[in-house]
């Protein structure tokens, strides 16, 4: 039997989440037939919201959820902290919650958070997921959201990146100034927000020199990861070879520096490396990386405040709000400087 | 007013915890009386167990907290996956906790499960945290604990490990034997269990040369980093100066590698190092570092896998069970091999 959502109840009751949710929250905007009519069902179905540790939108749980890909990687593991240190400061307990970039899991996570566990969420989403109608409806059953990093451009709430766009652009003319011809762009999907404006921002930098992508000098490392890994080897034993990367995620860094290892590639001589990343020991690779820093703790400080914001106010309608927090190009070693 | 804990409400009628969170959960073993009266005075201190999202050992939340000190580092970051796997196999939804190093903020989370957030905790202890009297009464109000990596010997339940005495051993012998003499230990505290053994282990290798532990070659990195740091790199321009270092926890293996491009010595000629770490950058960091690997996500699964066991047998008691998983030696070219 598939779980009782709250969507399950509005379905059957033909009435609006939102409705049902306000009904079980006993909110004084319902009648009391509507609210015996949902109250009955839930009883049947044995749909439980939980009193205690708060109902959706009532705010007392004191508690906000963060759903993010993975914590194997620098710039969630710092959002963390960023977010941890504005939510210390009101009041509020973090919980962690891990969709190892899946969708179900992620849906999954969601569902649990009908039960009024968290007062709001902070997401980061996964790279499966392509829509956003489960949460259109937590909002609307008054869970507050807030998106950092990959967000979903069109729900009307606050979202805090960084200038994706600017940054891959930047980090292309950057390769081509320094006389890089033929540049790879190593993806790590084909629909998150941060992939397809970082994917633009390479297109444009090459466009600029009159120059088109090729489809063989775009890698998308998805779902199986050692096939795309010999991809990129393949790319780098061609006549007409890459001599430039671009890696659009810190965990794609290390499988070039690998990869130029078993091929006897120098970098930066045979192959410029930049990467997206946050690892501290970047500078201290051989050759230091090259990189895009992203502004993590900030942008987790940033998301943190917008759900608090939310959350101290009286009324409850989300609105529309982008935040850009700028990323920094660091020239090390990986490039020639 | 400060919280009221399980501990308040036994304090004040003179009950033990496991009594009063046995009378709140409506157990047969207590008395109506007794449980009439821990139920008045829980009324008028308004202390609420949550009955929803279950009680204490009551094994109803299929959810289980996870504490640790952080995630930007490696270890914790591959043991959360590990947990992750094994609870996901259970149906088991996984929270984490952040202490950052802090026994205030750990307190804080643990009381957060008194409410019966979680069925069972995996904990790895916090820096500042020197005593268990509030896990042992947690305990003994039938929450299950399991510790790993940073435990405490002395409680009565399973704890997974790595052999911190015998691969700190090995890692000062393997420095002895390429020829340092003054080697150093960088800790990251006096009182946890992993830092008193990995010192034991050092320790023991010097003394198996005829050597003692001189206290300037012990560097803590505990409160003020940056006064640790300059503690370090005075220690590499003695007369003496020291010529290995064993960094005890991942994040003091970059310092190391800073201070020496600072004072322009060479790694390994004129310092070798060898790091606890699980850094999946240490292969391609110049020199690549030597590390001693744990097995992280290991250690995380059978941490989750013992916790799991015990939240299926019927019987309550937890016992002591000792697990050791042995780290590995990974020599490179931080260290003369």
């Amino acid at each position: 039997m598939s779980k009782i959502t709250i969507k399950t109840l509005a379905k059957e009751l033909k009435l609006s989440v939102s409705t049902v949710s306000k009904a079980m929250r006993d909110s004084h905007e319902i009648s009391q037939e509507t609210k015996l009519r949902v109250n009955e069902l839930a009883k049947k179905l044995n749909y439980v919201i939980n009193p205690y540790a708060s109902s959706l939108g009532s705010k007392t749980s004191k508690t906000i959820g963060v759903v993010i890909p993975e914590v194997v990687d620098s710039f969630f593991a710092l959002a963390i902290n960023g977010i941890e240190s504005v939510a210390q400061e009101n009041g509020y307990h973090v919980l962690i919650y891990l969709t190892h970039e899946s969708r179900e899991k992620e849906q999954n996570i969601l569902m649990d958070f009908e039960s009024g566990r968290v007062d709001g969420v902070l997401m980061s989403v996964s790279r499966d997921t392509q829509d956003h109608l489960y949460i259109d409806e937590l909002m609307q059953a008054g869970l507050p959201f807030v998106f950092f990093d990959r967000v979903f451009d069109d729900v009307e709430t606050s979202q805090i990146t960084t200038n994706d766009y600017e940054s891959a652009y930047l980090a292309t003319k950057h390769l081509l100034e320094h006389g890089c011809k033929e540049i790879m762009f190593l993806a790590y999907s084909k629909s998150l927000s941060i992939a397809s404006k970082r994917l633009q921002g390479y297109t444009a930098a090459l466009a600029e020199q009159g120059l088109v992508v090729a489809q063989q000098n775009v890698i998308t490392f998805d779902h199986d990861f050692n096939a795309s890994y010999l991809q990129l080897k393949g790319r780098l034993q061609e006549a007409n070879r890459s001599d430039g990367v671009l890696a659009s995620v810190e965990k794609l860094a290390i499988p070039i520096y690998q990869a130029c290892e078993e091929l006897h590639l120098s970098i930066p001589g045979d192959l410029q490396v930049i990467s997206f990343s946050n690892l501290d020991t970047a500078a201290y690779l051989n050759p230091p990386l090259s990189t895009i820093t992203q502004p993590a703790f900030e942008i987790g400080k940033v998301a943190a405040t917008a759900l608090m914001t939310f959350l101290k106010r009286k009324d409850s309608v989300q609105v529309k709000e982008e935040i850009v927090i700028p990323s920094t190009l660091v020239v090390r070693k990986s490039t020639k400087a």
